[in-house]
């Protein structure tokens, strides 16, 4: 596969292949960045112990009252749309606004963008604190992007990410977050480039909150890497590699649960760098 | 085991027996329906995970600004009033209408109807929605029909479905839903027949949320078959056959919960057509 | 290991061994009694599960206008603080004043206390209404204790137990509740004695809601036994053996969760005396 060069905050550029993805997992290991995590109500058991394996230190913290003060202390935080509620969304904007505030990088999960006015709306204004990086599916990618498509069906990706590239560049230009498209392929974009990454399985699609966990393990990601495209690019490829090595040991999506956290654990640079399909 | 009949909308009788519950999952499959599941919190990932393994699109929407918009779109609609809040209340209440304004058709799970005088209010003020189905366990359907019995000890049945049958059928009779008591033996009525399916395993019992993804998975069923009836006796088929099939290879409640997962995705005609026990 | 002498309410003195402990046990499952579970999101399924596993009867009951009713007829009460909100603070508020009301025993769990100033004088506040017992890591029963020590990194204990069991002891004698600082030596204290537990593995740190489950558990024990003490040992050993023997099969913490949960109900009497380590 070819050889990706990224330009960072610190101006070298950089790889991104295999072995930054190991290396980016190998600080979160060393570092347990604490990864302020505003989950959804069926997402929240499954983020924060994805988080847990992987090795960061979660904590879902949720009141207005209280999420100004903890995102300050956090390493990352990640926002999470789904089982939006008026409480929640209010909490959502005092966190992002908080974090834009302290320079605490955070990810976006626009859950359920362009099933109902009311989510694209909050998803879009949700816009304005800068996420450093937006994972979705297509049909939530082109919502938040402003692109008019047929409503989609729920949380449930109907388009592939190749279809919405162009829209996904254009967001990641107007927002400068890096913006990740997933599906069969995932298609990861700051605007520029475009890394697609190959791994995962089939049966993924058959559990609920995969798609959130993968956002979720963004947030480490950033804690510890500060090229947001090469962090993206790096929970992406631990989640995808995680996955279709417990597909291959799960009897149904109910194993594929309890073997996709394992496989979480377990993962080490020897394995991402002979399975990591990214090009 | 008798053979019984139904009489559907389009007027043809109709046998409820295994070829039906099999036909029933093959149109889910097919189809895919869109099901607005209004979760509760403990029940919302397995809700979720058993729509998913069933072939469903699940969609967990429970924002009041978004849930008309939602169920409009979807082809059926679940309510569980498990973890009720006075948000999510007034959520179901607005979802509940749409549906039945859009003849959407829905489902509703009266948890816990019985252990508070709130609760009971709250269940019965829903049945004004027109449900097609009911489902709950002896003393929830009980006290659903208004009937005076020793309060319930949560969402704990203590009383066997044959106890409330005369209340679940004059319930079925006046709210014009098919309701169906879940217990050792599940009692499913339209107010005049009484269908009794005797899958399952005792274990089931030790593992939450399960008689919420019975519910749940009444959605998807209603969504591809007219007949209440044969959907509700469908969807506790399925549940039933899966749950003893993962019974058998579980070592306790926490590895049931994965293999139930797994055998609901792998149900076919042949497993139905062998395992059920409908009379 | 020594042999333990607790006064219990009775005026009898009591051995704190495995013996006690699987007594405990089988007066939970003989009586199976109701708990009512103010739990938060993240950890709603397993405590509820491994409150089903160890053989009590779970209900999950936030709403303010119904809490007060139903614990009054509950065997006990877990109030858990994760996910706070300002509803769900309340709901704690009136659902402890009831429980002290009408003595109905209750366990705290002031997850993140110490995290934020909101946390922790929300956890504070709660201690008027008299629980029967305290669970958390070392920082947040240092927090709620009022001592000040560094800001926890979240619900990550990030100090040993029994660097702060002049906190817990104090702690402990100004609420007359019996104290545990679980971590890799659980501490559990009455003010006087201090009881060390060793049971546990570590990987039961990269799975969620175990902590939460522990405290879960203590309400079966306080609803069986009149002595906090003895309860409070009773239920962390029962989830410390579970979780060793969980860890001991498991390949990581997707695996140890199920397995834990069928550790739990398979515990019996033989395996308790033959593993618990109480000093």
């Amino acid at each position: 596969m070819a050889a990706l060069t990224v330009t960072g905050e610190v101006g070298a550029p950089s790889t991104v292949d295999a072995a930054a993805v190991a290396e980016v997992l190998a600080r979160v290991r060393a570092r347990r960045p604490l990864i302020h995590n505003i989950a959804n109500e069926v997402a929240a058991a499954m983020t924060t112990n994805a988080l847990l394996a992987i090795g960061a230190s979660p904590a879902m913290v949720i009141a207005p009252e209280e999420v100004a003060e903890f995102v300050a202390r956090a390493d990352a935080l990640v926002i999470n749309i789904g089982t939006l509620t008026a409480a929640r969304a209010e909490a959502m904007r005092l966190a992002a606004a908080a974090a834009r505030e302290r320079r605490v990088p955070w990810v976006l999960d626009p859950v359920g963008a362009g099933a109902t006015a009311h989510r694209t709306r909050f998803a879009r204004e949700l816009l304005q604190f800068g996420p450093s990086a937006i994972r979705g599916n297509a049909s939530e990618i082109a919502a938040l992007g402003g692109f008019s498509i047929a409503p989609t069906r729920g949380v449930d990706a109907t388009l592939a990410p190749e279809a919405v590239l162009a829209p996904a560049s254009a967001l990641a230009r107007s927002t400068r977050a890096v913006v990740a498209v997933t599906g069969a392929v995932d298609h990861v974009t700051d605007g520029e480039r475009v890394i697609r990454l190959a791994n995962g399985d089939p049966l993924m699609t058959r559990v609920t909150a995969l798609g959130c966990a993968a956002s979720a393990l963004v947030g480490p990601a950033l804690a510890v890497e500060p090229r947001p495209l090469i962090a993206v690019v790096a929970a992406l490829t631990w989640i995808g590699v995680a996955g279709e090595l417990a597909a291959a040991s799960a009897r149904g999506p109910g194993t594929l649960q309890t073997c996709l956290l394992d496989a979480v654990y377990a993962l080490d640079a020897g394995t991402l760098e002979a399975r990591a399909r990214i090009a």
